[in-house]
């Protein structure tokens, strides 16, 4: 019985569009001068998120902390949501490479959101010279721990301009930011509104086998090149891992797909008397009563997952089709005890 | 009319026992061998705290950032509770310099005092590679920004055995750790169980002019004198302020007089319709509608005290007599409106 | 004219074998897993070196960094031959990331190289708590910098012999070590001798797009695996760079062509009356009056380079036959009072 | 036999009157306002060194630590003379704590000095984004390990402005910045122009028990009293520490008396066979065959002296008295053979 695999959307094989890309990319040395289909798509990309320009990096987590290595100095406290990504999912980065003493803020304004009266509470007034200046807030939408929540455009702006009167820097980590724009139906540009940085991932949800951009100035993506080169994110011919990324978008409209296999999923376990959450996009975090428990069942059923605290994490992504869905369902339907603690 | 500075129990002059001690305190270089007064308040401390060896260092910054140091690796998560002065009050270096990301646990055994429950949930268990290690449990006793509360002994042993469970080290913030043992009576050692290493200072409360002790094993404490010399913490005839603070342990007797003074106070203040609350030991919170309004206030009217974020923070200490505690309430009278907002 | 480019054999185009193994590569998540072509590169390449293990990286600069990471402590100094890469051309990671002091060591051993006595003369022995502990070597072959200079066997054993006598970790930055071992005649884990990591590099001379390895031993690879991590370097399907990676391996034998070229490139230069020296490998480094000067003649002329201080830098590679070396030559005659300075 | 201490001239006692001081010294919280007596001393300091403001630390490590972090970034190179105390003497910090990465120059210009051209050569110019940016020159005056060597004013401002032409910041190590002074005949503002910060110390030779300065413009100095309290050197009454050093400046008229000791320790020295250079200032570096030997015979005979690489260094001062260094010579006399390797 093959699994089906549930873990994470990035667990996708790269497509036949994607590796005949890869086969064909125009490349050149990325570090002396800039690689053509690189450039490509970090300039197709900029004009996705609305943003002057963008920079192609390996990895989510490097863009995120690229990110913060700019917009934080020692003695500089930035702000997040609880659970977000920069705080507990990177190692510790922000904190000890970028330099910043985080301050997660509660959910107060739903699941994964805080309101514009925290961040404001938070950022205070300057205080005297022995004391943690604030500068940042990163937001993160969609929020992954939060399960895929969203945060719609009014309140993404008004926890920019919250964040902006407190002369605070915005970054956005917009791992599945193309979620969140499917899922209000709006394009991705009407998500980043007065950010200063944003970092989107190729390689969650889209397909591509690496990679992930930050977008911003030109100044700040200048200086986030050189902040590459330092963490060894410099690559000669990346183009290859480019082109796969310019075929990724091309599944962008499709998103919605992801969105439906996650709602049936989560009907169907609802079904079995299981407390699944109505998703609001491709994530579903189902409460268990024993996490560890209920994923070596699964596991045992042919369904991976992965948990996340006392949740299990289900992810649809796009190589699953709706059958694999119904076939997971099928496979869960006898475990159901295990998920609902009867 | 000379102000009555209620702003921190940092303010006291010497004594004059301490000057004179200064004067004629046995010295030599610290650096390259012991100074021998050094030598000798780190003796007394260790042996006050039940510890195997003590570091003098310039600052309870400088202890506690050490400290840090010494139990944190990059990748490492500590824990302390809400609001803890390594948190919050240290420009951020138990982040960007000791390496950790921190993760403040609230408040749900107490004002300050997390629960061992919460330890053993935040610790969690071992993830995969590429997650956070929780490695450090930081205590702050008493805890200065939730009112100078006090852990007591059992619930402090029952806080080090979680973490110990869970295989974390113990840092515990003792910057008045005199105050807690004086107010529930017991010596100092009680209150250190099981840590690793504890933190106590001679400048707040007992009246010494610079000068903590980071007190742990004989390994740690050897290792931190390296880690003190890359601080820039090494310093030469340091036994003219070490004199100073042995006179200074001279006074924990005494603490309870400030606590007396603190009570006080606060009875003063209720009685003006203030809503002080019972303070624990020398430090008093009082919740005001707006702190900056009620500081200009108090200043002009000769009481000097400091924000903690919306209330004013009033700490008695060694230098003001109870008929200052009295002079300060009847000028604080007339400025009761502007304290309980009415 | 298409220019003749020699800035480095970075700027190598993937082969037509390499692109149709990147289409059809076999892949998984590497970060949740293990990718099952990124596993049999490392696998591969961990037996070339004569190694435990090893570890896929995006960048060399990465793999030096993950290495020196792994063995350095704040407070440790590490030697280098002068101008190594991890010295200067890293942004000085090795220094604020890695937390190493480095030294430099001169080349009395030969171009590029340190003597043993050096060695063991730079480590000294251990001081007292407050002094530089001297904890690592880092070895560079070929030089770079030097010209692309070789350290034959015998003495790379001397050097990592006097290293450990004096209890020194040994790093090898084998960037172009597949260059050295060429110019011996010796398998490449000839010269790994005794080594506790080695880096070596795909898109070096061998033509890979992107990435190289770091070796070790299994534990400090799982290490470097988890600081890989942290610096954004964990990838997904990284097996469509490592199939390239693969197949990049196949040029091993072919790399004694690029010594051919470059020999055949300063005999001509010599020829001209230009001071170029016998290279040992790839890299042709020609003292010249005026480097830029002698750049913009040669890019105007056809023919590109770099400059390495006072000199041009010449670096043959697979995507230039030995014609193109000849047509370079011919471009290069008419500017050659240019370059010598007459 | 009491043993004459020519360790270092950190050794020394605080006078009388420096123990005098203290007792009565005026002193308030340095932290939450100024300390008088420390706000003094730095008034008194930076006009001495005609420089705009000047900061109290506890130790010129720490003094030189702070200047480098205000003056380095992540990707910033420094330059040193080499085995300047930045480099080998401080545990690293100028690498791993102010991010900097050092290129120590050679001493081309005498002992201890590089010659302008050095630093022009060294600073290069600006190259591509991937590159070190060399940002700071770093000089030390008198330099320790060249045995106290001085740089005469008009060779300190050709240093300065071939780093300035280089558009690199200065810093001035000038932890016995009075002896230079004093060996020229000059005020020590004379030996700071067109630096940016100096630090000076009040330990080394001039008596203090403790405690350095940072000078500079009001904002460096400004920023750099942040720095101070993240690193944990902001103290409370530190004016009890700072009375005494406004006593040690007294001693700065008297400090030829220590060059005059050192010159007549060489002279017997030499008069012995004992190849012992002239002393510019206070240091006196012998070179030996064995030093650890020499060292050994020496303490057995009641001289103590330092090692400093394969030399024993002897630094007089104010606590010993021209009897003291004949004393130190009859004991030495019969030890010439171990000293000069007969």
């Amino acid at each position: 019985m093959r699994p089906i695999d549930l873990r994470s959307d990035t667990v996708t094989q790269p497509s036949p569009e994607m590796r005949a890309a890869m086969a064909s990319a125009e490349v050149g040395d990325d570090v002396l001068e800039r690689d053509p289909t690189l450039a490509r798509l970090e300039g197709r990309v900029a004009e996705l998120l609305g943003m002057e320009a963008a920079l192609w990096v390996p990895s989510g987590c490097m863009g995120n902390l690229i990110a913060l290595m700019l917009h934080l100095r020692r003695g500089d406290r930035f702000l997040a949501p609880a659970q977000a990504h920069v705080l507990g999912s990177e190692l510790g980065t922000g904190a000890w490479l970028a330099g910043g003493m985080p301050e997660a803020l509660a959910w107060e304004g739903g699941p994964g959101r805080p309101t514009p009266a925290q961040v404001t509470k938070a950022a205070g007034s300057p205080g005297p010279y022995y004391t943690l200046r604030t500068t940042l807030l990163c937001l993160e939408n969609t929020h992954n721990f939060a399960g895929g929540t969203v945060t719609p455009m009014a309140e993404h702006r008004a926890l920019v301009a919250a964040a902006k009167a407190a002369k605070l820097a915005v970054h956005l980590d917009g791992a599945r930011l193309w979620h969140a724009a499917a899922a209000l139906d709006l394009p991705p540009a009407a998500l980043t509104g007065g950010v200063d940085t944003v970092q989107v991932c190729l390689s969650k949800g889209l397909g591509a086998p690496m990679g992930s951009l930050l977008a911003g100035s030109k100044a700040l993506v200048g200086e986030g090149r050189r902040v590459r080169k330092m963490l060894g994110g410099g690559v000669r011919q990346g183009g290859v891992a480019g082109a796969a990324g310019l075929v990724a978008l091309d599944y962008l409209p499709r998103i919605t797909e992801d969105h439906a296999k996650t709602q049936r999923l989560a009907e169907g376990l609802r079904g079995f008397g299981i407390a699944a959450p109505m998703p609001e996009t491709n994530i579903l975090l189902v409460p268990v009563p024993d996490a560890m428990a209920a994923l070596a069942a699964l596991e045992a059923a042919g369904v991976r997952a992965l948990p996340v605290g006392p949740a299990v994490r289900f992810i649809p992504h796009r190589d699953l089709a709706m059958a694999d869905i119904e076939e997971a369902l099928r496979r869960i339907e006898p475990l159901a005890p295990v998920l609902r603690g009867a």
